[in-house]
């Protein structure tokens, strides 16, 4: 497994208990998604959600009620078996993480795929810039804002971003190739001071990890997919299966097939 | 004249003396323009420098020497008669500001259109966008940066920017709309702290009016066409004429129609 191997190489790996943990820097050039597979009553709802806040949750494929299949997104996935270690709760509380959930699977069982940060990330790196969380192999940081997301049934709670440190021409640069991805978060929600989206403190993410940011630098505030787990956390839904962190769904799609103009 | 005129409308009123000043709020939807005449020999050099700086120095249109017209940017254009007012300058020093330069023309002269901020600020305004300096009836605010050009023969000097306070959220939705009209200044060149790009002191522009810049607001700074006015000033051409500030050369190509995407 490596930045040039296919999704379906990656999605086999899995498949085959060969791949067990995180997807980053692997089939750089295919789209990885967020899972969230759920019971068809709170899926109809999530999928509400989704769409009322399409930023932080944008949707790339959707499968049928009982149907594991996503054909979209590549004509061999499974996706009981394709992720490289799931995170199954019940009433909200974890219960276990797999590598395989084909004992858990239902007739009613919906699975959403939805856009992640490495899709834009990658273009951003492609375009010759410089990510420090990248550059010093750490997670990005997350936070929590005092911005709601707009509420749907059980689901509700704030906009997680991620940040990500750039000097002025690169946010712009960058804010013109997110905008290009509408489906993996689009174009930062916000730019500089982080007290106005309610975030006290750069030094103290509430997911992931610090990184500094330079005098010449602003701080740069994406719409993040964590923003879908923090309410999936406050629905506490009978049943679901997400992805673990970072053990993303590694698709057939092309990150440039994403690009809207 | 009025926000509704068509181009050709302001044009017959500059060409007949009814109209002598500014052009700001007259065919907004049509494109206007900075106006820069130059002897053939200092045109080519001119052009060298726009070409090299073509995001403070966007070339709209350019005539044959000693041609008057402009066909490209009205049938019916003819630049000795359709500029409000103009400035003569002879070896940098300004010396008169007719209304009509048919009596200056002569068969080596070169007419440069360079794109203005005007067409942008439209497209923010037309976005339900507020602009500051529109809101309060001032010009907008600019300043000589640290940022030099790339000289081309006699022509050289800082880049001058035009500053917008905006709330992070307005920056971001500008930098795409902007990023959309590149022959009209496009995205801005820079974001946030003015000392990095030598700006001591926003209440103290060089050229305009000061605005103030609120605590939930960014400065965001696009590239100006007052840059080519500088070099020409550091250059001393023998003989130039540019349109007078503020009473621009108005075209009837739509801002709509220089937008890329």
């Amino acid at each position: 497994m490596h930045a040039g191997s296919s999704g379906l190489a990656v999605r086999q790996a899995a498949r085959d208990g060969r791949l067990s943990g995180h997807t980053s820097g692997l089939a750089t050039r295919q789209v990885q998604g967020n899972v969230v597979i759920l019971p068809a009553d709170v899926a109809d709802e999530f999928l509400r959600y989704c769409q009322r806040n399409s930023k932080p949750c944008p949707v790339l494929g959707m499968s049928e009620p009982g149907d594991p299949h996503l054909p979209v997104l590549g004509a061999d996935l499974d996706i009981r078996t394709d992720v490289p270690r799931y995170r199954v709760w019940r009433e909200g509380e974890l219960v276990a993480e797999p590598t395989d959930v084909r004992d858990l699977w239902r007739d009613d069982l919906v699975a959403f795929v939805l856009g992640c940060s490495f899709s834009f990330e990658q273009a951003l790196l492609d375009d010759g810039m410089q990510l420090r969380h990248i550059d010093q192999g750490r997670n990005v940081a997350m936070y929590r804002t005092n911005v709601a997301t707009v509420p749907a049934g059980r689901f509700h709670g704030p906009m997680v971003v991620s940040m990500r440190p750039l000097r002025a021409a690169d946010a712009i640069r960058a804010t013109q190739i997110t905008s290009r991805f509408p489906q993996v978060h689009g174009a930062p929600v916000h730019i500089g001071d982080p007290a106005l989206i309610g975030i006290a403190d750069l030094a103290r993410p509430d997911y992931g990890d610090a990184v500094q940011v330079m005098a010449d630098e602003l701080p740069v505030f994406w719409a993040c997919g964590v923003t879908p787990q923090a309410a999936l956390a406050a629905a506490r839904p009978p049943f679901c299966i997400t992805h673990a962190p970072g053990a993303m769904l590694v698709t057939d799609l092309l990150n440039q097939q994403l690009a809207s103009f």
